[in-house]
């Protein structure tokens, strides 16, 4: 009855949605609710159920008109997209207040992002525990990742070190880079970069209220 | 020669794409370059030439075919239109450890967002001193954004009080909400909300490491 998503065809700016939908499906499974419609999830969501309905179509044809959604279903199907059907490793580059902050994060162990690993350039934070890590040289990221098979490295140096400091994370193998330095990384081969700057998130802020 | 931006045309989507070419051109600047053409900005950048024609299209018919864009005045008009062209206040709600490192952010302040209060619900925490600010409570938040017509609240509390929190911030009339809670906050009139998840950011390279 069901095909399965070639995810190939999901886009990744469909992610932040299908994180959204997994969340509330979540809610709804706990809540004891088997089957739920696009509408009905529109409705829990304030969004527009032909967007839904377009961002589940991705996953096949499992959508039964009038009868709706297999909640079990489709929580494992977004959560095999999304890559949290399991755990990855997370190494953190910089335990500035925000990369502190970051090794600290609830929000990232829940959804299966451990960290197990703090590194810093400084020397003089070596040895103090963050995050239940003791804090280690920058210098040895490469060996580590290495031996531990890390995937992603979290990198929250400043601007003027995030390339150096990315650039021993490839060297180690990493597979994924959350780049919260204000500055572009250069691409590298078999490494997925994913850029964040915080101040650029309060543009999309400033943006909007300009237009006024 | 040059037409205004009409603001209203520029899609929120390009923000992160303007906010680059900011911080380009003003190193550019800063080096002495007067003159940029949409082929040199895009080789700085590793990106599309005419995906930046396209975005600074927006802004009129500035740019001169063979002789580009002038740097001071693509400054001036792109800053507008991100809102940067003057400074921004700004509450922190929630001082566990993120709202802790959001308060103590140099990128905000850089970029003219500028921290006026740390607030939390957290009665213990009243009279810490965070960013160089006393921690008010919660309950004065209202009154605090009235009296300094305060215009942006970052929400770092926990997902299970970030509406109760932000309502607080609506009813002291915010005007813009940067919410890293991962809940959708419900609507407000007159108020832009601008979500950002963390863990989804993640799942953005999770997804990514996922399909291969």
């Amino acid at each position: 009855m069901s095909k399965f998503a070639d995810r190939a065809d999901v886009p990744q700016v469909a992610v932040p949605r299908l994180a959204r939908y997994v969340h509330l499906l979540h809610r709804l499974d706990g809540q004891g609710v088997a089957r739920v419609s696009s509408r009905e999830l529109a409705e829990h969501l304030g969004a527009n159920a032909a967007q839904i309905r377009k961002d589940l179509s991705y996953f096949g044809e499992f959508g039964v008109r009038g009868v709706g959604y297999d909640v079990k279903f489709l929580i494992s199907e977004l959560s095999r997209c999304l890559g949290i059907d399991r755990d990855w490793s997370m190494v953190i580059l910089g335990v500035g207040h925000l990369g502190s902050a970051l090794a600290r994060y609830r929000g990232f162990r829940d959804e299966g992002f451990k960290c197990v690993g703090v590194f810093d350039r400084d020397a003089n934070k070596a040895g103090e525990i963050v995050a239940g890590f003791a804090v280690r040289p920058i210098e040895e990221v490469v060996d580590f990742i290495r031996e531990n098979a890390v995937e992603i490295a979290v990198v929250a140096v400043p601007a003027e070190s995030a390339v150096e400091v990315a650039a021993l994370a490839v060297e180690g193998g990493i597979k994924g880079i959350l780049n919260f330095a204000p500055v572009r990384l250069p691409a590298a081969p078999n490494v997925f970069i994913h850029q964040l700057d915080l101040a650029t998130e309060l543009m999309v802020i400033s943006f909007y209220l300009s237009q006024e």
